[in-house]
């Protein structure tokens, strides 16, 4: 199997790959992606190959596109980044998208999602950045590691950072084969030589007084309606740790609570324990505190309000999305893929423009409605 | 097996009862319990044996004590009484407390919790209650199902009542080998002519408009910080129903949030769903929804906080309990009991009086300690 073979894999490592069924196709063959024959990814962690890893069979031989790993999240910022990093650290900002590998395979940029899928929407959006395109001619052993940002986002739309569209802001280059990333000046130096954007990078500070800057920059951050902060090894050499506001705890659990029951009890906990350690760690007076007890509440009950009053007023709870396309090929092919991504959803529209066409769907969420109904009718938990 | 006999299991089923291993022992044999020989309680249920199902080979014989059968909650008032019930419904108060089921086996009564352990406290001070051994001598072939409430309980210390130390309010009477209830009437009419005490009745009402008599009882009880209600038909022949204010889900979420570590994710996620519906299904105006969201953002934060700082100044996060012992000998089997039932405790002082002595212990919360110490200590999550 040419993916055992790409990974250096045992015969015996082979097999329990196999028997453990982890191996899934990455995407729907179709000539929008016609420099690659076969491509399978990790659909979990298997070894130490990170999931979403990517082994594609090209025109030009095999290729593998390495998972981008998991950052873990510092819960207090004194003396976590101080134990956690040598001598200093690097702040870059986190942004709040969804997370992308760009790579090229045979001719053309492919855009890979966390989960190893290669999805025609953002592979379109991204063959569209010459920017991009003129990188990848010198570098095609180089994965570009960015957040897909903007309103028309098929996975998180979000207006804050003005883009009505999409857009990528890179966050790590590293090596395709074997994950390896360039240190922070190396990254930077190459966006800024080829034009390409990068998350905002607030400078390197020493490690052992770095929580008051992230602290500042966590608040001002906050106020912006902007995620947190990225925190690095300038060296690359240690794990990143992350760290987010208030207000971006308070968005996540507010969608999570809209769609209540498609959400894990896990990702709801874990947002409400940092926000606890965070109020603790930052002192705050009782005004400042009793404001961020009420936007928790509020970012819980008002989104399930909001939903009950769908269910009840007979409407689906979804998430309505609108995406554009140059190609109305892409547009059929992006349908498909959300199919095969197991995405439940049903299309409101498509309006064809001169060039390509507008889609507007809605991501049914199935489990929540359902839930919210029986309550209605009287069901008792 | 004296428990497949007294059940009438076939050997199939008791095997399978063995091999799973269902089985625990109920109580720790002492003198004080000098009615029993052996009991066996049920730790979870088995096919429709209830947890919390106690047998016991006692100087009289083999008597069974069913488990208390779960109540489901209503999340909406309106429809579900009215599809729920037939045509009128009995409300009774739901009061905060721990169930306890009061027995008599031989000569003496006992005391179960809702797992089935029989708790010495708990028994000793059942045994002072001379209308329940007045009661017992009349009617040992029935169960009194009792909310155990005050601020001396080992498990639901709570001020709200007004009682010192602790009381029983009868809620259920049931026949002891079949679980089969009496109804509402009949067993206010034996609690009334017995003088023993009995949870709030509010009254029988029509089913289709109960919704709105319900719905000023949790307002009023959650003005005075009390639970909440359990709807009931008044036969006794459909599955009841309850249902809690928002001020006893906030202190709930604040019990959870202060032991975040020790509870359920699923305990949490209940309750914050619980409040979408009532906000939803009450209406109400945009300052009595800030209230709630404010009341719902401190019950999770403050109690959290507090642990923090606990640990903070090394501390363990403890729950403290004050319990009075008329017999000290009771207060060593309690000791052991806890010990039993895996509760991680710490002794802080034991005062001898004239009679008696009183116990000071904390509930050891180890794992929301730990996992604070280590974020503290900067422990990525």
């Amino acid at each position: 199997m040419f993916v055992s073979e790409a990974l250096g894999l045992s015969r015996h490592a082979s097999k329990t790959l196999e028997e453990k069924n982890i191996l899934r196709e990455a995407f729907i063959p179709h000539h929008f992606f016609s420099d690659i024959i076969e491509a399978l990814r990790f659909d979990r962690k298997f070894g130490d190959i990170e999931e979403g890893t990517v082994v594609a069979k090209t025109i030009n031989g095999v290729r593998t596109v390495r998972g981008f790993p998991k950052i873990r999240r510092a819960l207090t910022l004194y003396p976590s980044i101080r134990k956690h990093f040598d001598r200093e650290v690097a702040i870059e900002e986190k942004m709040n998208g969804y997370n992308i590998r760009i790579a090229k395979l045979g001719k053309n940029l492919y855009a890979f999602t966390r989960r190893g899928y290669i999805c025609p929407y953002t592979t379109e959006k991204v063959r569209k950045k010459e920017e991009m395109v003129d990188f990848f001619r010198d570098f095609s052993n180089f994965v570009l590691c960015c957040e897909a940002v903007g309103e028309e986002s098929p996975f998180v739309p979000k207006k804050i950072y003005g883009i009505r569209e999409l857009d990528f802001f890179v966050f790590d280059v590293r090596e395709i084969e074997t994950s390896n990333p360039l240190k922070i000046d190396e990254k930077l130096r190459l966006c800024e030589e080829y034009g390409i954007k990068h998350v905002p990078f607030f400078g390197i500070y020493e490690s052992r007084n770095a929580h008051e800057t992230v602290r500042e920059l966590i608040c001002r951050l906050g106020r912006d309606g902007r995620e947190g902060v990225v925190m690095k090894d300038p060296e690359m050499k240690i794990e990143p740790l992350k760290y987010t506001t208030s207000e971006t705890n308070a968005g996540d659990l507010s969608y999570a609570f809209r769609f209540f029951n498609e959400y894990g009890k896990d990702f709801m906990f874990s947002r409400i324990v940092r926000e606890g350690f965070q109020s603790f760690e930052f002192a705050e007076n009782e005004e400042e505190f009793r404001k961020r007890c009420l936007r928790l509440g509020m970012s819980i009950l008002r989104p399930m309000i909001e939903s009950i009053k769908d269910v009840s007023s007979g409407e689906w709870v979804s998430e309505k999305i609108k995406l554009r396309f140059d190609d109305i090929e892409v547009l059929e092919l992006f349908l498909r893929h959300l199919r095969k991504m197991g995405v439940d959803f049903r299309v409101r529209s498509i309006v064809k423009r001169e060039k390509g066409a507008v889609l507007y769907f809605e991501r049914i969420m199935r489990s929540t409605t359902d839930k919210i109904k029986a309550h209605l009718e009287g069901q008792p938990w």
